[in-house]
């Protein structure tokens, strides 16, 4: 158990990705929850069940555990809902650590990176690929894509055109 | 990763509590979910995550992993509905074991016992104190008596006669 306080960002441009030093494909769906999501996810080879307090806030609480990646794939399969996939890239910078999302699928094309901090006022690098804060945006969080992907949001063609401006 | 085959009965009487031969002190909550109930249970000194299908049929999709008891504490007190509680007795008849579930607080008064199957036609002994199945009437999983307990029930105090009747 733990508290996560995580700051979310758009990634401007390619240049973030000579920085990579490990990326991971994940799938991950959501069996749905009152006051939590709750999570499965397959990464890399590994796979995880996570439940998180339901806020689009920069603090949330969060539990995680291990589970065989069989009973993750029947668990998606049966039981979730749809599938969010995407390719995590790390980044380590002064060290603090982003994780960027690219994603696949219905959400190709958006790519936006993640911070854990030590508090909701930390400081962090800010590279230059480092776009506008999304941190309180409810559709960026990954059960709101996998609910209404970004396939299909009417802004989508705008927010394109800010990913590739630099 | 398992599938579930149980048939749930009433109990009458009090002559079952001779064969006791373990009793253990169970609170559950639920997490919520959409196709399935996420159950945080802690039983005795341990603690456990559950996953199961939403079905009242006698077969269930289920999943179960061992998390921290401090972390099942924190998911019932701030993520999870209306708790259950209940003291689970087992009983051990030629080779069957029998659930046999006690319920307290706003469910006192309600005793059924589960008794789990290789398959759903699979014999099963049937003592006298063995009353009605309730197999598939949803009011009686653990999840609905969490949302509407017992003490609300319209027909309690027929159902409680029911159990005294012998």
């Amino acid at each position: 158990m733990g508290i996560e306080i995580e700051r979310k960002f758009l990634i401007i441009g390619d240049a973030w990705r000579t920085a990579v030093t490990r990326s991971i494909r994940m799938a991950q769906a959501y069996l749905g929850g009152d006051r939590c999501s709750t999570r499965v996810r397959i990464e890399g080879e590994s796979a995880k069940l996570n439940i998180k307090s339901l806020s689009t806030g920069i603090e949330r609480l969060e539990f995680e555990y291990d589970i065989p990646v069989a009973d993750a794939n029947v668990l998606m399969a049966e039981l979730a809902g749809k599938r969010v996939e995407k390719i995590r890239h790390l980044v380590a910078l002064d060290d603090v650590l982003f994780e960027i999302d690219e994603f696949l699928s219905d959400n190709q094309g958006l790519i936006v990176a993640e911070v854990e901090l030590e508090s909701a006022e930390a400081a962090y690098p800010k590279p230059a690929w480092l776009g506008r804060e999304v941190s309180l945006e409810r559709r960026y969080l990954n059960l709101a894509l996998a609910e209404q992907a970004f396939a299909m949001w009417p802004d989508r063609e705008a927010i394109l055109m800010e990913l590739q401006s630099c």
